[in-house]
């Protein structure tokens, strides 16, 4: 283990050891992949502005989400057939995170059932990732197990109308592998996922349960069947951002899906700012996602205004890598990266991130310019 | 056919397929073909932004060019010379976009007849692509003869004294094919193009025969012989634009012709929002074509303003892979990544297609500095 | 001769051909050569604006230039020792410029007389190159033989108090071929340049013997010696464009001495609008070279007030592949490109060429972000 | 030594020359290494302006530091454990600057001693940079033996509360040489730096015995034990250096600590002229190190308004390639381009190099744009 030393180096060892139809289903984003490279290279146009001599023997990670304690901004994004990379899949991810003090979200379309995750990561602070099927039965009923067993938020994703296209996955004709199953639904629902056409299996399958007729309306459904707070993931404009407030989320997830929706739509990171914005005058917070590979990326996020960062591939590599010790591993490299960065920047604690802590690289030109 | 799966994967097909001589023409931009290549970035700094939860199921790309339902806002531009790349050239083109339910464009200087591409594909929307000789008779007669033939509009083009230097062709000596003839013309301007100097065949053709004298007056006349509205092509101006439709146009298609006349033109995306500003007081619809390759690339194109998008290489590679099944199959790549894209961009038809769901990279910047 | 095409071609023969010692000291910019890239580069940030159907039947190149008639705005910039590249070195030059009907500056330090070349090509235009030397006898002998000789004016080079630092040259030990010499002198000053230390040799001769200590008040001197204009060379500066008129010039040209002289100075295309701006109120022409390799460049200065335009590189490589021959293929590539260009771009006359037919990529990006 | 003409020779061969463990320790930046390679490429972005004809016969590179005359604008930076690159490590790069006639900053954490390094160079201009450990004895005591042994100023580094994290030393576990000790210090301070854990034997060293509570208020405390003027380094931030100032430093050093401590922080030339402006008003000087290696860079440092530029890597290439006398090339390379730099910008004192000297090059599109 001790010779991953970055995120990178996990990518890299994973992208050697899974099969092809996982891997590619993992790396891959929408059509071209332009924005699944936007999404790192625009963290390069954003400087951190360090602070010298404000005395940081006493820093630390700790945040507070949606009011729980976690130790430090980094949770697990959702991703699905988390099994694809290893056997343990969802539960060595939920017990690494509960192992590092930090979330786990569990995706719908998980090869681990919600009871099984509840039952290997107890302590661990759940969240369930829902998409709102056409049979709102079979919705409901994910709700009520999530908060059953202990999950803490509902995660909406509002960006899935139906999944992207994967060029990758249609080539390969993405299939579940015969030994899983997606684990929290019985019969025709947990099929094995197949390809049936020239296309990706995936791609049939969400195409013909997912609610596609969904409006902002449908927040309020959802809050009649459940207690548990809304967290409205997918959001890259602030109109919605405020819809999705409106119609009662508690909180938005910045994301563009890992880029796997729709090619050209902004980097998360250049939407961010607009988000915090629009949304400054409510009592929520807000969540990042996207292309977030390093503790200074992190930084750069929280300094826009997240409350916190969900790294969904990162934990994938791990996972592929050595389970539970992978996962863990790659939470230690952004613990120990953002340990870095809030000493030598000058930012003990996470409150002290503020927005004057980063500038775009734009701002700096002006100011050679001007000055 | 199902291998192919981007317009790109029938690009390198057909690529590798074509003999240098048509290959080198159909790709080739003008002289250093920088513009060539800008006309793919430039779309590259436009990001689209998503809009979420807005109810998709009834979804569809159908829309109205010049009183016409189309299927989709993707019609063939004219390209030359088509049996260069298929044996059944503009035929197979043709029906292909007949099956599509789109617009078919035929050139002035094709290897098929406007009466032939008539008989073969009756029941698709037809336009001409005119350009004007010296000897106004025989442009008279394309004219005649296309409205006869039941097209519905003339495409002026009118960025084109002579043509664009294109080095491979100077290399080449382009010569059309001995077994080919330019369909439109009898006698000597049917005569295959040969090279009789150290140049391209098709320059020496295009200099002896074009009028180079035309100024907008000459709308004037074309409209006293014919019915048909003018679509004026090759429009790279906000006041070449008005002078257009002042001169009598019926609709611009902004155009730097692939590319392929001036190099250092603008990429067409560019000029797209100065061309709709300029005519915005006019009743007239605007389309657009140029470094279109994917579903993304169209739309963004429609939310800056275009009504309908046209291509032409990508017909080209369609053509030469497979014929008529290879322009369709073409056409359906775009369906398809177009059904996405209007999906997960929250705008199922294609009038919700508004400026504001693309924003140029440059505001991104701006607003990560502000906020 | 027909297999080139483009100045390109010409420089990737003449590279080929070369012998080391002058190909470097030919194609070298000053130490890391940024600039001399940039040169390039800085064209393509520079969009075309072509007009539609203005009539272009009747288009020429001709253009006047002090008074003089030349037939295309593309001369020949002065270079040193042209017999590196060719037995007949500035002759075959001169010869090329002449029968082409255009300008032909012939350096200081020349291979060829002034004598010899007013004797090979009597009825050119000729411009003569000056450096002012510490001797200023051996000056003014310069100016009155070049003013007995039928040159038209004294290009002063203003930017060389030292010649800058090209690394190849030093690795090089850059040394005049035995068989040559600098021909307008006698004695020690026509000794052949070669290197007594571990640098240049054409360092060690321009640092012993130039004039460091000039100032724009020497060009009172100069005038003093001489009635032929005096056109400055190597202003970079709208503060010396408008010392350079007041202090007696006749016209600017603005030139970084082919990205020789100092790195990290700007390409000259980016420096041309504020020299003209200066200058607008004098009754003053401005010239241009720096990175020209194409009709589109030219054009692009033309457009951004640039009287004439003057080539360096292109001629030294059209020479060293085949002499007058090869010097008159690169004008004749310039003129086909520009007569191309300006018949697309709908500018039959050199005058057409006003600032609005070119705009930088920068205004494009405001414009789709407004609009 | 003549075959080396530029920095980049000489980094080129120290790199091929050194073992692994001190080249990575030597060349490597924080985690990604982005900013290490923007601290050279942000250089490009700046343009020159020359002035010509202004008389530059006496031109001369001489300049005064803190009251202290130096022959030439070009310090040597800190740089720990030199003997890693030479077997005379900091005595030969001691007496290099004082051949030279500039000032030699030698590094807390030095394999020479403060003692060696002053009985070596006696007359050179000699700085200690210090970092101020736990124990503020050993902290007092390093700074009164510099002040006994002649050393001029204190470069107190305010950047490192730890070390930032370089992945080539954690990979190498970075351990000081057997032969080799910190010469500062005895005892345990003295031990060879070596890796006990996973990592860098350097990141332990320092995380254990730097003073992580410093705040500003500590400058207080080391005014009150040395009467030498307390050069600030470290400062990226235009407040910081107002508190640095007001804290009672005599200088600002502009520095990202060679991109080694924080990747993503901005290129050191790009924060430069915040800082200049924010202390304007104080009577101080500001100095500058990071990604400098050619004149040219040193000249737009000066320009945007730094008294005095470092150099540290150049330096240890230098000293790699052959001790003393390798330095001295550095310099002497340094020294060249500044007198052409000067001589060819029309700046022939280094007072000349007004801000007016150099623009952004954003602000030469803008003025394409206008004009």
């Amino acid at each position: 283990m001790e010779k991953y030393i970055s995120v990178k180096d996990l990518e890299e060892a994973a992208i050697a050891l899974l099969p092809q139809n996982a891997r590619d289903y993992y790396k891959s984003g929408a059509t071209e992949e332009f924005t699944l490279k936007e999404n790192k290279v625009a963290f390069q146009r954003l400087r951190i502005r360090p602070k010298c001599l404000v005395g940081v023997l006493n820093y630390n990670l700790r945040t507070k989400v949606l009011g729980q304690d976690v130790s430090m901004p980094v949770g697990i994004a959702p991703t699905a057939m988390q099994r694809m990379a290893h056997p343990e899949g969802e539960l060595a991810n939920a017990r690494a995170a509960e192992a590092m003090g930090t979330i786990y979200t569990l995706s719908t379309i998980a090869t681990s059932s919600i009871e099984e995750v509840a039952a290997a990561a107890p302590k661990v602070t759940k969240w369930f990732q829902l998409y709102i099927y056409n049979d709102r039965e079979v919705t409901r009923n994910l709700v009520l197990r999530a908060e059953k067993a202990g999950f803490k938020a509902i995660v909406l994703t509002v960006d899935t109308p139906l999944f992207g296209i994967r060029r990758a996955d249609i080539r390969n004709k993405f299939t579940l592998p015969e030994h899983l199953r997606l684990a929290n639904f019985d019969g025709y629902l947990s099929t094995k996922i197949h390809s049936t056409s020239e296309g990706s299996g995936l791609n049939e399958y969400v195409n013909s349960l997912f609610d596609k007729s969904l409006t902002w309306g449908d927040i309020q459904w959802l809050k009649s069947i459940t207690k548990l707070p809304i967290v409205v993931k997918g959001i890259l404009r602030s109109d919605d951002a405020v819809k999705a407030i409106e119609a009662g989320g508690s909180a938005i997830l910045v994301s563009n899906h890992g880029a796997r929706q729709l090619d050209g739509v902004p980097p998360t990171i250049e939407v961010l700012p607009e988000i915090v914005e629009a949304v400054k005058n409510y009592n929520v917070e807000v969540y990042f996602d996207g292309g977030v590979t390093t503790g200074t990326d992190v930084f750069k996020a929280i300094a826009l205004g997240a409350k916190m960062v969900f790294v969904g591939r990162p934990a994938l590599w791990g996972l592929a890598v050595s389970g539970q010790a992978g996962v863990m591993k790659m939470l230690n490299i952004f613990r120990t990266e953002l340990e870095y960065t809030l000493q030598i920047a000058g930012t003990p604690s996470i409150k002290d991130i503020t927005k004057d802590m980063v500038r775009h690289e734009s701002e700096y030109y002006k100011l050679v310019s001007k000055i």
